[in-house]
């Protein structure tokens, strides 16, 4: 074989050997960050179970339509669909929830996709869990605004086909048109509310649906720290943390008046400015950001973080790769989930 | 044959023989009562198609998009849906619309169902048609109260789905993000929102589909003098007629302030208190009744109608014939216009 044919072949085979061997280096990073992504996340679960209120397809049913009714509020425009409407992810794109009366609540709404298996309801864990959250809201005077359960009941109870779908969903009892009853509607209607994602398909083992700067947005993720809160097959909603670890979060934010956070429930000074930290499913859908609504920007979002909560600064192509790994996390709404139903008459 | 038997035949033919020509007699009746009600509303349309505005998919899609849309409101509160919520007919159960921070709208929301080819938009013609409704309502102050429509504009152009979705519904345009567009996109969708309803089936020849109280409404409906004015297949929308012919209105309402009507478009005073008569497709669907509101129960609303516009006391019977036939033009909805679309990302 002439000397230069023998160097050419050495040429393309040390070429083919570089291509293979990077090929299995990055066959092995994405099997390391898919283990890891298995780890922190695992996967999403079918439903969101409560031994407290088994999910029954008739209480799905009537939560679905109660979800939309307006006319059990103090000024008959206040329905759970007002700040959670379907079209935006269930989420308002509001700073702050506006209630009865434009009255304005003290948060953000967040989504209600992937929201029911936190360890609380509200920003501040004011509410137990999504049961709690459907019942007070009712007569939260910021929120529907109604003077007592009684009324409400009063309402739904002189529509028969109400009558006639709570005796489905709550069979055996005499009286089942009461408001606990409508809190274990909406919260069985919740707690169906998944929104499986490319991302799922990830954790599950085939690493060619997420891009190479989703990967490396993961990756970054991982390795600055998000995941330490950030966790759960929801990516959020397991703990209470600071925001603004080291330096007050309005110094980064443009909050318009401080939050005192989970202190206003516990009086307890270690509490102060400590929020849920919220899950991330859908999160490129759903701005504003933070419990104020006070950051439009997803982008912004992730750098304030990075700074806020972990002292980093993150550079321009990190905050870039993490919101791509975020679009990951955007999934598809049930197709049930997308039929508006229609209200019982009031006939 | 014996007498007793020849009797007894005899008998039973003339038992038969009433019982034929009372079908016969009752056939008739429906044949008539069908054909006055062919003349009187004739056939619903499978739309409500405008020169002006052809009826395209890609028009109908981004309307139905758009319909959803409260980002474009000052308050970031108002869609369309929001004062036509789907779930309830397309009118919202209150007496006045609440648009933007709060603020009252002057009349009634009307159902968007078989709403399209009235001579006019709202209840005293003040808009000429459901484009020109659209168009308006972005910068009216009480609906989404936008500043200017180049604000409104900003805004959708912000979102690049916005963007590829009004070039595809108006090819060949250079500059097609305009809210001239959106009110035609709207007014297209709109235009296909038709329900087709029993009654349908009886104006076209089945009779079996109305009850025998329902075809004694029909007829009292007719004979009453009803159909005057409540005609067309929308069973109204193509007059406008005085409110309170004999005495003032708000003598039989409850009326909490005088309105104008048509007067406070045409200065002329011959138009006092006249309002463009409403549609009655859906109307036992969509309380409460009137330009205001003002009216709870379809059963009142019909025997006020009878008292201030023809000056009949309808007995209790005529007034729930009337009702029962009112609930034969409660119609399907179509089945795309149930699922609730996805509204473009801000990001």
């Amino acid at each position: 074989m002439p000397t230069k044919r023998r160097f050419l072949l050495a040429v393309v085979l040390l070429i083919a050997a570089c291509f293979f061997a990077s090929a299995l280096f990055a066959a092995g990073a994405d099997d390391e960050l898919m283990k890891k992504a298995k780890e922190v996340f695992g996967p999403l679960p079918a439903s969101m179970p409560s031994e407290h209120n088994p999910i029954t397809l008739e209480k799905v049913n009537l939560g679905k339509i109660l979800f939309y009714e307006s006319r059990i509020s103090i000024d008959g425009t206040v329905s759970c669909a007002k700040c959670h409407p379907i079209s935006l992810y269930a989420a308002d794109g509001l700073k702050k929830a506006i209630g009865n009366n434009c009255k304005e609540n003290p948060r953000n709404s967040p989504t209600l996709f992937n929201a029911a298996a936190q360890l609380s309801a509200h920003w501040i864990g004011n509410r137990t869990g999504v049961e709690d959250q459907a019942r007070q809201a009712l007569t939260g005077p910021p929120a529907f605004g109604m003077p007592s359960n009684e009324s409400v009941e009063k309402v739904l109870k002189g529509m028969k086909e109400y009558v006639s779908l709570f005796k489905a969903a709550f069979p055996g009892e005499k009286d089942p048109v009461t408001v606990d009853n409508f809190a274990k509607a909406i919260g069985a209607f919740e707690r169906t509310l998944m929104t499986p994602a490319p991302f799922d398909a990830f954790v599950k083992g085939d690493p060619k649906v997420l891009t190479d700067q989703q990967k490396r947005g993961l990756k970054t993720f991982f390795e600055t720290g998000c995941s330490t809160c950030h966790f759960s097959p929801y990516g959020g909603g397991q703990v209470y943390r600071k925001f603004g670890v080291f330096e007050p979060y309005w110094n980064y934010t443009k909050s318009e008046k401080v939050d005192e956070g989970r202190f206003v429930v516990t009086k307890n000074e270690a509490d102060k400015y400590v929020f849920k930290v919220p899950v991330l499913r859908n999160v490129a859908m759903t701005p504003p950001y933070f419990h104020d609504g006070s950051v439009d920007r997803l982008e912004d979002a992730v750098r304030i973080m990075g700074k806020a909560q972990l002292l980093k600064d993150l550079s321009k192509e990190q905050v870039a790769d993490i919101t791509a790994f975020f679009a990951s996390l955007t999934g598809q709404l049930p197709d049930e989930v997308m039929r508006v139903p229609l209200l019982p008459s009031r006939e």
